[in-house]
């Protein structure tokens, strides 16, 4: 993270200080990754960066020496955990920093109401406010690093589910499937599988199966959705094929789908307002004749799985150069009970939409076993 | 989760109504598991407990199909992402079950803030408190399926360590061993690889070290914590090898720590207060001539990662039966810069500890490569 451009994020935002809490904040702002911020919530780690002077890093005493060796800040601080509150060295630090007067930013959106309860009490000087849109518009510009990061994740996570797909048997069950995809992940290079939802049949109409034993079966719509983290950013890729001899009416659907998608990609243009993409989309369903239910069709991704900008009907933000976008239109179909997703990272460019994820766009579905 | 018990701990924790958001406590108590709520986290999942009368369950609008077919609950209602807020759907719900006026209780240390200012506007006319307490209480008593779940787990986990260092060759690095545990992990049927954290020589003294370039040198300690999620229950396992020829120094101080983690699981009786066995561990640490660092020694687990009981100094409570806890002392030997961690799950029986990791608790420390 630039740390000048926090600053005039700041200035625009009216804000003083800002605290960053989230695990997607927390790594972008720092590049310290903390794995048990994501998986014990109460272990807080915080950034404070006060409108001047240095950034101060709070976090619990056992991740003192891995913060260490990875944050660009040095000042750190930390507390004992069970035995002190990370809320009570955060309340030191704003005093020491002179920013208890002041417009003080905190991620309202993560922390907790207990935490909250007890930042109120201890600071009862300071009017808190929500800062994390100081730092949705600074994560929605990425920077060249984190778009490499983000193509060479997406690229790999596209590769590694056609390479499952090539070992598909019959026979097969979805959680057979989802071992090779997490297989993949794993030799593709990612620290963690983020998420994997797999639904074949009848399931393929539910938005995030969990595999199961269900085998696949012929003429069935095999539906997944999967991403890893590759070096702290995320992969998001979802892909729809079929099982066996292809059935025309799927056939015809998954084209449908294919043809909005490709479509929906081409209207990733700089100054298109994102509502607008939105409601072209919804658009092209109905001219598709397909039914529309997405409450959002798209979102960009980074240190977190969603970020800002989200393509959804109240964005009335518009494209820009240095965006990424990830544009995902999913379709349920009520008559038959099958479910059709495609997901690819597009990248936006002055030339118009740059496609990450590898994909031609091809409208053709692919049958595998038949 | 049995309603029957929930109904009582909500008597005696004096709640009329509670209502479960975090993903342990939500996945515990409804039965569904929904992979977005731990990954997205505005969009809620709510279980709603009235004293009497049907619980109420509030998921997104998009995780209808999935929850209606794993719900132990009916009474599914749903709200639309970015046009709906769950707040108010769970205003409703606490409207129309006359709940508004009662003791309401909630996980207050999982709310966001946000959400919680939303709450508050919403239901002027209710007294809120924290519940987590009610829950946490009802975990803490596995169920015979909860532990037939965590012990294979546990030994899943122990089982594909040994097998994953019996691969280990010369000139492997972190990342190496890592992505082989990884696949193992995957093999030994984790639906979800919840955490890995592996360091060698100096990186073995941080504690959550995240698996490098770094080469395993002669002499070096290997330090590793993993876990997986086996049908929705953690797996928490922490081995420390050597590598190379045995190094005398290193040899005796796991020799110690082994010596401790044995005696320490060998407390772990009816009766017994956890605050009394994190002293007695404190002690032994003391008596073996080894530093002592840790905040806490041990915990439960289960659909969370970190459960109550927790084995730290202000821990009043007793061991009971029918109690899981994971024993997990750490050392780190400031003189050479290496570090030692050795972690097993223990089951609370009326004849004493059993250990469930399948581990003789040998405290011959291991060498690799030698």
């Amino acid at each position: 993270m630039d740390l000048a451009r926090l600053r005039k994020a700041m200035a625009t935002g009216g804000l003083d200080t800002v605290i960053a809490v989230s695990p997607e904040n927390f790594y972008y702002a720092t590049g310290s990754y903390i794995i048990t911020q994501k998986s014990l919530r109460d272990r807080l780690a915080l950034a404070v960066f006060p409108g001047d002077g240095e950034p101060v890093v709070i976090v619990c005493g056992i991740e003192q020496s891995l913060t260490q060796g990875t944050s660009r800040y040095p000042d750190i601080r930390t507390y004992v955990e069970f035995a002190e509150s990370p809320i009570s060295v955060l309340r030191d630090v704003l005093r020491e920093k002179g920013a208890s007067h002041g417009r003080v930013g905190i991620e309202m959106g993560y922390l907790s109401w207990r935490y909250a309860e007890e930042l109120k009490r201890l600071c009862p000087e300071t009017k808190f406010q929500e800062c994390a849109g100081v730092f949705d518009n600074l994560r929605m510009y990425k920077l060249p690093h984190e778009v490499e990061r983000l193509e060479a994740g997406a690229r790999a996570t596209a590769r590694l589910i056609n390479d499952a797909m090539q070992l598909l048997r019959p026979g097969d069950t979805e959680r057979d499937l989802a071992v090779r995809l997490r297989h993949g992940l794993i030799d593709s290079g990612a620290d963690e599988i983020a998420f994997l939802v797999l639904g074949t049949g009848p399931r393929s109409s539910i938005t995030h199966p969990i595999p199961g034993d269900t085998r696949f079966q012929p003429g069935d719509v095999i539906k997944m959705d999967l991403g890893g983290l590759y070096g702290g950013y995320y992969s998001d890729v979802a892909r729809t094929f079929g099982f066996g001899k292809p059935h025309p009416r799927k056939q015809d659907r998954y084209r449908r789908l294919a043809e909005i998608h490709r479509s929906v990609i081409e209207r990733v243009q700089v100054g298109v307002r994102f509502c607008d993409i939105f409601d072209f989309c919804k658009t092209q369903f109905s001219e598709q004749g397909l039914q529309f239910h997405m409450p959002h069709i798209g979102h960009s991704l980074g240190t977190g799985l969603h970020e800002q900008p989200v393509v959804e009907s109240s964005n009335t933000h518009v494209v820009d150069e240095g965006m990424i976008i990830n544009i995902e239109p999913l379709f349920f179909d009520s008559e038959d009970g099958s479910g059709y997703h495609i997901e690819d990272l597009v990248q936006v460019t002055s030339k118009g939409p740059k496609v990450l994820t590898g994909s031609d766009l091809s409208v053709d579905m692919l049958w595998y076993c038949s």
